[in-house]
């Protein structure tokens, strides 16, 4: 119930708006973006100088207009001189990546983690050794505007602490602050839940543009989601929304590493399905303490991971009936998390990505069944079921669009931060 | 990625923010208006007096400040000249409320609803008599600005469409098109789920002034949901997003009027509880489809809806051991539902009313129990469990909210559109 905006206000809104659209649609004529934007053609020419000046966009002439007449210039962004680190932490990967503004990902490193326990200084040793390399590649003129890391756990939004983060062996840690102290550029590192920001992320660049209400589902050894509703991602009040992973859907089930059972993470997670398949050894009935001291599953041909899984899809191609009943029963609680979901939300459009990408390409079935038994009709009568189109990726992207944010904020305070 | 607003938008915008000052937090000083707005004391009296001028406030001055010097005037609402009708569309009830501007209900009526068949006809008649006999009550001076109606059901976003209504035997009825012509006041009827609306309630006047993130729990027949996420309501794709009651907590439980089983709603919901208390009998193996004929559930005494559930509590309460049972059974399964429902939500509070008001109050224990197993530590950490403060007038405060808004939205087109 604030006041509207002041004039200042409105000319770093705009400056944020026209560079929103250069940096997530790409190069972009003066004429196209008076018409988006619904200014007049001076205001587009005093914003695209102002941007020019402080060295985010530059104009060209287009190449070829076939055309009579003057053409309008074409607003680049400046890929290659303006970007941000983006940082992967998940539970078998540690990934750094040289995101230039307009998203394309310049440089990347990554390395196998090594499943167990958070180990702050070797982590954030070699997540900043990364970045260090890459910065070494680029030229004198480049300038990095930002830094965040996407980590496989529950972080607190008033400080970017990881809070829990069970799957990483994480508790407490004060991961982005640590991080940027590395770094050493004297910028923030902003950090994020791996689901949340490759929901973000193919909100803004996959198979999810332009959709408003999505759910994506995110699997590794367990089960994250984020939630975009009304274009807004769902934080919750501290910032641990869209946990659906600890969604019960199963009382009295399978043990899950929060100490509950049932949950979809314990019901559709990378050990049940290699339990069900018969390549790792059940879950005793000690049930969850004795399954937290043993989180990582390796089946019998020394697989553990992604590796796994896909193991057991393509088994199931092949017409092994093991691993075939393995995928109904995972893909049948899957498709229950799914219709809760979708009865709660209502979504447009929800996205399977991780090792939930290759679950569900192998229970398609199983899932739509599910849904047609408990998803109500109107719910589901419009809803599209996708897999993520970043794929690996996605927590990248969405850890470069997190970095990037303050920037298309404010441009132009940002600028004259980072290179003041 | 639109431009930022014009002069003329930013007045709007201040003209409504001022408004909804007024309209929510009841008579405030300019002086006070000044501080909360952000905007100087001239800028405050021209929109005061633009707002004077179409008769939504008035200026006075107050009582008794008690300080030396000219007392700012005070801002009231037009609350006795400028209204909405409000309607609710129950299992149970049929209700109308005249509703002045600053939210007070200046008068209403009521009447039982036969559970049965949706009768568009008698209900429309109905409740536009109900707003006849309220209207011939009224000054010549006075302006109904607005109506909306809260149903107990789906309500497609796109047209105010009922599309699913099973405790209404309500499908695809367009009810706000048919109470807006039997009203013949030249004003649209916005229709919104009954739920959806008491959340906004609480949320505007209620138990959750100022809380951001919430999750309101509505139970009569059925259960439904109100869900505000980041100070918004959560509508989905098509405006039935927040439909938690079927959220399957117990697979291959309780047939559910939806066609399915253990849903929330089956678990919990007024039939749960008298089947679990031995009050009527238990849905037999028909499953759904036998229950579906059948969902009036009348205890011994005669007693149905929230009479039943309250002689349930009441004899718990002295000590009844069935009907003890019967809460508890009825307590863990609302407990596991909003477990999950933290879980995915992380809300800063969770409001039960209708029904669930007495349900929980009788299995707080049980509940909170369920929290403790179910939801993770850092979601619940914060979470505050509130009855509902506005009880049973949430839907008709919410209806009313929903009749204002785009009053707030734009006053003065508003008001000239009316008036004129």
């Amino acid at each position: 119930m604030r006041a509207g905006p002041s004039q200042e206000d409105i000319r770093r809104h705009n400056l944020g708006a026209l560079l929103r659209h250069v940096h997530l649609g790409g190069p972009i004529s003066r004429a196209e973006l008076t018409a988006k934007m619904g200014l007049n053609r001076s205001t587009i020419m005093a914003l695209t100088s102002d941007l020019t000046a402080a060295g985010l966009v530059r104009e060209e002439l287009p190449r070829e207009t076939g055309r009579a007449g003057r053409p309008s210039l074409v607003v680049r962004p400046e890929s290659s001189r303006v970007y941000v680190f983006a940082f992967d932490v998940g539970p078998d990967r540690l990934a750094a990546a040289r995101v230039g503004l307009g998203g394309a990902i310049l440089d990347r490193r990554e390395t196998a983690r090594r499943r167990g326990p958070f180990d702050l200084d070797e982590l954030a040793g070699t997540l900043a050794g990364f970045a260090r390399q890459m910065r070494r590649k680029t030229r004198a003129d480049t300038v990095c505007v930002g830094a965040a890391a996407a980590v496989s756990g529950g972080v607190r939004k008033a400080d970017g602490v990881i809070m829990f983060g069970p799957n990483l062996g994480a508790e407490a840690v004060p991961f982005g602050e640590e991080l940027g102290r590395r770094l050493g550029l004297g910028l923030p590192v902003s950090v994020g839940n791996d689901a949340n920001l490759a929901a973000l992320a193919e909100h803004s660049r996959g198979v999810a543009v332009g959709v408003r209400d999505l759910i994506y589902l995110h699997g590794d050894v367990g089960i994250g989601g984020g939630i975009i509703t009304g274009g807004h991602l769902l934080g919750g009040h501290d910032g641990y929304g869209g946990e659906v992973g600890h969604m019960v859907v199963n009382p009295g089930g399978q043990p899950c590493g929060c100490g509950s059972r049932g949950c979809l993470e314990a019901e559709v997670g990378e050990r049940a399905l290699l339990e069900a398949a018969g390549r790792v050894a059940a879950r005793g009935d000690g049930g969850a303490a004795a399954f937290d001291g043993d989180r990582v599953a390796v089946d019998g041909a020394g697989r553990q991971g992604r590796d796994a899984v896909r193991a057991v899809v393509d088994a199931a191609d092949r017409g092994d009936i093991v691993a075939q009943e393995a995928l109904k029963r995972v893909g049948g609680w899957l498709g229950l998390g799914v219709a809760n979901l979708v009865n709660i939300f209502n979504p447009e459009m929800v996205i399977f990505g991780g090792m939930l990408r290759e679950v569900y390409l192998g229970s398609a079935a199983q899932v739509r069944s599910r849904l047609a038994t408990n998803a109500m009709g109107p719910q589901r009568e419009r809803l599209r079921l996708r897999t993520s189109a970043l794929a690996d990726d996605a927590t990248l992207v969405g850890a470069a669009e997190l970095a990037f944010a303050h920037v298309l904020a404010d441009p132009l305070e940002v600028l004259a931060r980072v290179t003041g």
